[in-house]
């Protein structure tokens, strides 16, 4: 596949004309080639028209129709081969296994939608017979399902340049409830952008979907971004990254004239909770799971541990130790942009000499300068009390890296008061024996209202892809903790219902029909049934 | 029930010592005892301090003890008897038989809640079971289902004293969701609230709910309500009113440091699209259906009907003249209160001196001046073209009371391109033959995708409560077009999910256990069964 450095408008491409930008491969610090090019506003224009025409058409295909788009761009996607990953790696510094495990969980994520969307019972059709006899007025028949809202503006991720990115989460979600999808595509990765975004293409060419179904719009700055967030027929937004940027969009979302649906997913430190039985029977065990966790991909996920909570004593040696170890002999990563480098390692700089912590690993501060270069940087590991925790609440704010906070508690009053401080989470892990979990209930019940996930016994990195997943979470960890951006239950985030009241059959979508023609489940006068309305009212 | 005119806070009641103020019989003018009191910073602070730590205890509660609380709730509604009624009769003019119709809808709300709680099924149980043997790495088990957010903060409205008020659906669905509930009572029926409040704590009592599940708090002005809006401990927000209130509030839920869901229903001008099958058929009969659901309630309905399309033409002049004819006959009403007529007869005035508007009945404005004292409002009937209401916005806003407005269209074009230009609404209805319907497919595509509830020969006034009931719409109609605050759907809004992955099934919530011990519907690995999980896995 040529790349050609153009933002794609439906089925056009846009022009070289708009500020310039290259990738670069964090591991050499080289451009690549192609150079990208900035849409212009008139671009934007364009593709938000078409997408906002395409809806009339695409809110009306069938779940099978859009099963099968979703399908076909999950078997175009695949069929770019080794060239999309090679691509991917010299943009990310990702190693190629890690991306083909995050391209197929692309790929599944695409079929997971598809497979909901043909099954069809997601709409939540409801229906409530008429009753002419009723008094003191005949109460009339109602029927409801979901349905989609309009164009969606979905911001790609740097970390995930697959998974959520072009054809990620949120494309696949808000394209399977039928909204087109306007991408705005990270500029850290625009070619595996491009290859994607074609991709997209390709499939709504080959299942005859509308122009303006899908979008790709490259800029190097933030003004496309913010203008898809205020364009009157944009109708919701999905986000992720950092907190700065998600809220400074979702402040323009929410000051619009007509407010829309903001998903933002921006920052946690999905705190670790080892508690005493399981850090006597298991801690060396545990550091080793945690440091992979911790370290992993080069600690750039959104569900990195970033603060670990422990009781002081002897049994936290071996555990602390084991950790401090892992990290001291790790060599440096390579970080997805300089951008992100610079602000780990001042970040890291800051927390060295932060009054109340202490630099576990490595050994000293002189290794962390050794890193100060472009996307290069060390893990580290840094301690304090659970005392000076509660009083230093930026102890709590999410370092993007490899680096993560122990934090030591010598009364258990102090670990509760610390959950009950705590930020929306992402998620929440605990570490204990069945004993453990007894004797923190307290904990976890408080957990509860922090936190979109629990984990027992695991840790929070890889969030698999199901229908139970809640990938979100109270403010700050997303703008809107009522939703998940992972799972199927993602879905819900672009639709809205709508009723109807009295419509002839004909009239009715299929899924409110007498005869249930697509065998939905529904809940008919209150009870979940998959059979047709039958003549007698029964 | 003798009461005292103070707030109540939790099991406790406030001071009489806040700006005072009375409740206004707007039939005579008179103000009716006992004084009222705003409640004080202080007292907000205790009664939102009492709900969060009631929320630990509530949010705790099964679904049987929580469907015992709203029956309980409703019960000693029904013990308050005529009393109850005379009493909202006097604060707000309603006639007696509307309100036993109105305590009647407010009961069966409670009551539906109830089962939908007891029930169970209600809360989106997932279940996806582990598989330790899938490749590259296993799978977890992770499951999930809906839980309450925290205290609500709930907006009495002034319409429906009791359906919308204290105990009306805001409050049930809160409380059937596990959130406890903060009401500030709307000023113009204070006694209805205080009756209503306190019954609503003998039922917390009777049922062992913890203190602070409830309070109600007066104000004579906007400090309470804003004060609840930003309160940190404050998780939702459910209002119904104007939109100016609505806006203010929405704003400052989003200008806060942790955004919280808002949940307004504002204003709507609820089109009926009069099809020329069914005007040329039964204009006159449709013109009495039109001219009741116009003046129920004096007009004071968020689904009043105040925007009429019909075709011009000889077939119009019936229904023109018989609708102009009923509301020429019709004495004056007495609206709520002073504030409300007086705001309703200036736009009256503003709407018979618009420069494209003509004023069918009364038959001339001096009718209409002739009604300037206090409540006392006659109802009105205009006339535009749909070119003229194409060019002049301020046509398509909200008149609250019993006004309407006919826009006749020359061409089919013109009436497409009003339903374009729509803003959000809660309802729009279609008077039509079966043929209508297929004609007007186009139109009926443009209206899904700007009400909540479509309505077919029939009017959107008398909301009923169902599962499938939606009473919402796209912004301005709410805040927040994926709600509905009528109808069980209505209990999501105050919920989100939380995920359990990996925890030992003694751990998890009843609703996620293995053993499905409350025989709830369940998501279980993508299917939806009543069963339990079991032991091989099947």
């Amino acid at each position: 596949m040529k790349l050609t450095g153009v933002s794609i408008i439906g089925f056009r491409r846009g022009a070289p004309t708009g500020t310039s930008f290259f990738a670069v491969n964090p591991t050499t610090g080289e451009p690549l080639e192609p150079t990208y090019y900035s849409a212009s506003r008139a671009e934007l224009e364009e593709a938000v028209q078409l997408a906002a025409r395409a809806f009339a058409t695409y809110a009306q295909t069938s779940g099978h129709q859009r099963a099968a788009f979703l399908r076909q761009i999950a078997i175009n996607i695949e069929a770019l081969g080794d060239a999309l990953l090679e691509r991917v790696a010299q943009e990310t510094a990702l190693p190629i296994p890690r991306l083909q495990a995050e391209r197929a969980r692309t790929c599944f994520q695409l079929r997971l939608f598809a497979d909901l969307v043909e099954e069809g019972s997601w709409v939540d059709a409801r229906i409530d017979r008429a009753d002419p006899t009723r008094q003191p007025v005949p109460k009339p028949d109602v029927r409801s399902l979901l349905r989609p809202l309009g164009p969606v503006a979905v911001f790609g991720a740097s970390n995930f340049p697959l998974a959520f990115s072009v054809a990620g989460g949120d494309t696949a979600s808000a394209l399977a409830a039928g909204n087109p999808v306007l991408v705005k595509a990270h500029p850290a990765h625009p070619g595996t952008s491009e290859m994607v975004g074609l991709a997209i293409i390709e499939a709504a060419h080959a299942c005859s979907m509308p122009e303006g179904v899908f979008s790709l719009l490259f800029d190097a700055g933030t003004d496309i971004g913010r203008a898809l967030v205020t364009h009157p027929e944009v109708r919701a937004v999905a986000f992720t990254g950092s907190r700065a940027a998600g809220l400074a969009l979702m402040a323009e979302a929410a000051s619009r004239p007509d407010p829309i649906p903001f998903y933002a997913e921006m920052s946690s430190v999905n705190p670790i909770f080892i508690l005493p039985g399981a850090l006597r029977e298991r801690g060396e065990q545990i550091a080793m799971g945690l440091y992979a966790s911790v370290t992993l991909g080069a600690g750039q996920f959104c569900t990195k541990p970033g603060v670990v909570l422990i009781e002081e004593g002897a049994a936290s040696s071996p555990f602390i130790e084991k950790l401090a170890e892992l990290i001291a002999q790790t060599p440096p990563f390579t970080l997805l942009t300089a951008g992100i480098g610079a602000t780990y390692r001042r970040a890291l700089e800051e927390r060295s000499h932060h009054p109340v912590v202490t630099l576990l690993a490595p050994r000293s501060t002189s290794a962390l300068e050794a890193t100060s270069l472009g996307c290069s940087a060390y893990a580290a590991l840094f301690q304090t009390d659970a005392q000076s925790y509660l009083v230093h609440p930026d102890l709590g704010q999410e370092i993007f890296g490899p680096a993560t906070l122990l934090v030591t508690y010598s009364r258990r009053e102090h670990l509760l008061d610390i959950a009950r401080a705590m930020e929306g989470q992402l998620t929440a892990s605990l570490h204990g024996t069945e004993d453990d979990l007894l004797a923190f209930r307290d904990l976890i019940a408080i957990l509860e209202t922090k936190v979109g996930r629990l984990i027992f016994n695991g840790f929070p990195t890889g969030v698999e892809v199901c229908h139970a997943m809640v990938h979100g979470g109270p403010f700050p960890a997303t703008s809107d903790g009522r939703s998940t951006s992972v799972g199927t239950r993602a879905i819900y985030r672009f639709t809205r219902p709508v009723c109807y009241q009295n419509f002839p059959n004909a009239a009715l979508p299929d899924e409110l029909k007498d005869e249930n023609p697509l065998g939905i489940w529904r809940l008919v006068d209150g009870r979940w049934t998959r059979e047709p309305l039958n003549a007698t009212g029964e």
